[in-house]
């Protein structure tokens, strides 16, 4: 492991980008937020997630020369189409179209369809956050999780995001709908290590936190067991049907790597009812309650929701990212 | 166990309300949808949860005589205020105006404050399905569970409900924060069984299945873990602070029974933008694709989110409403 400063980082994105064809200002928002996920301790949406990245433009299923279009709109809902951009900037457009909606109309929402992944769904979340306003996104994966009950996989790890502005900085959660992602079951199985939870079901169905067992049988689990099978397909549906786009199925059905995605961005201009100084005093009270919670032993304290990214933000800026040495070699090696 | 036609039940609950001089069309409300729970298999939030209903409406937390008015409004978001109404009722008029909204803007959001337990969150998904549109709906409770690495309760059980219009009939999750409920636990314990997932934490911090043991410790699990506890936050923040209404905390410094909630209703007229045939086409893949899924041995069937509630329905239309005695005996001897 090395630590690499975050300019270092979002340069060397760049850089790479640049030798695509990606026109510069793209290059600049798409190495700028995958240097940050990474700044902000979202690994493995940010240098470990880069390589691929690239080699989905080579393949040409990610297009760096393309932005979205508009298809249908009423007042304040709209779908639109990606033609297979790069996630990242087709997303922040998606929001910031829906931030312009909620200025207007006091809630925005915008589906897009033939997008592609969006890494990290609370850098949307922030980007409403910035923009004085609430958010919930959402989207859809390739089948990677099979449905309670079931054994192959049908359903997607859909990723959704709830931000909130507040005096101390965003309150923000950004979950899949999987309980750990394989990425994280296979990093605990190089480190010999058990998942702390039930993590999904071992060849025979039985549940297990064994990440060997979960990646043999391909069954990891949903979060909340039942609940996030359900709530996972009831986020595709909402994605797939309102953008007019590819569902988890759908996706599924596409030659290649994940690509084709249907996503949704609300935005809620909140303060135009609820004024700032109140909100942020119920906000306050409640954050203000949540950490005088008594922790049990294992735990070292009770955090909210947001905070391990600002500090691990704090640092990363000061220490330089840590970087798999392999990773960054390979990232330095295209070209 | 006695079954009973959903039209005695909703009749009773209709003839007791009456007598707590509830207005003719709030009580025909009311009694409906609380028949209706129990009709299809929500039978924590019917039958078995009329009695506690009364008797918040005698302690004076519930009251029947008042409907919301609106505190706040811009373009298609408003706050209202529930003045403690009736918690159906109120909800049913905030999901209605939610709808009104949606219709003239794409989208609706209503928060509301100072309102109570609108019983089952999939009414309000319903609601909407039946106006042809799209709803996210949620909303906070007292303080009934610990947040992930905590000991004493201090976040809700926050429900949610996700609701879409479909050929086949609302496909609808319904959930609460925690994995389950303590009502689930207590009639566990009472038939000697263990929960067959994860249910809590023993009082040395353990995690287990023992429904004594989590009652004993007073720590549910969140579902998902950590992510339910994150949800559940992100949840009451939103509901609380656009409502500008009571917080889970502060619920929980309310005197007596649960009450004062807040809640969010959004609905998405989402056939202004995409036509009906297809996203009909869209979920009809997804329904199909997920029913072809293969079952593990555990496993009778894999069912779509909303098809056992029609099932149910079905059956106790035909049946009757099965109910516990004991707890019937207690409804007719109210007056």
């Amino acid at each position: 492991m090395i630590r690499i400063p975050f300019e270092d980082v979002r340069l060397e994105f760049r850089r790479v980008l640049l030798t695509r064809d990606c026109p510069a200002e793209k290059a600049d928002k798409v190495s700028y937020e995958m240097a940050r996920n990474s700044l902000e301790g979202v690994y493995t949406h940010g240098v470990n997630r880069f390589a691929r990245l690239i080699r989905n433009i080579d393949e040409g299923i990610v297009r760096v020369d393309v932005m979205p279009t508009v298809v249908n709109a009423f007042g304040a809902i709209e779908n639109c189409d990606g033609h297979l951009g790069l996630g990242i900037v087709n997303a922040s457009w998606a929001m910031d179209r829906s931030i312009q909606l909620a200025g207007q109309h006091g809630i925005g929402l915008v589906a897009l369809r033939n997008t592609n992944h969006w890494l990290r769904a609370a850098t949307y979340g922030y980007q409403a956050v910035e923009a004085g306003m609430a958010a919930i996104c959402f989207g859809n994966t390739m089948p990677n999780m099979p449905a309670w009950g079931a054994v192959d996989s049908r359903i997607g790890n859909n990723p959704v995001t709830l931000a909130f502005p507040g005096p101390r900085g965003a309150v923000i959660v950004d979950m899949a709908m999987s309980q750990f992602s394989y990425g994280a079951l296979e990093s605990a199985l190089l480190d010999g290590k058990q998942m702390p939870v039930d993590a999904g079901f071992d060849i025979q169905g039985r549940l297990t936190r064994d990440p060997a067992q979960v990646i043999a049988s391909r069954r990891p689990l949903p979060a909340g067991y039942w609940k996030g099978s359900g709530l996972s397909f009831l986020l595709d549906v909402f994605a797939s049907c309102i953008s007019l786009g590819n569902s988890v199925c759908a996706i599924g059905r596409l030659p290649g790597d994940e690509h084709g995605l249907s996503q949704v961005f609300i935005a809620v201009h909140y303060r135009s009812i609820a004024p700032e100084k109140e909100a942020d005093a119920i906000l306050e009270d409640s954050l203000e309650d949540l950490l005088r919670s008594e922790k049990d032993k294992s735990t070292d304290r009770i955090t909210w929701p947001g905070l391990r990214a600002i500090e691990t933000r704090e640092k990363n800026l000061a220490q330089g990212i840590p970087v798999d040495e392999r990773v960054w070699t390979e990232i330095r090696a295209l070209g």
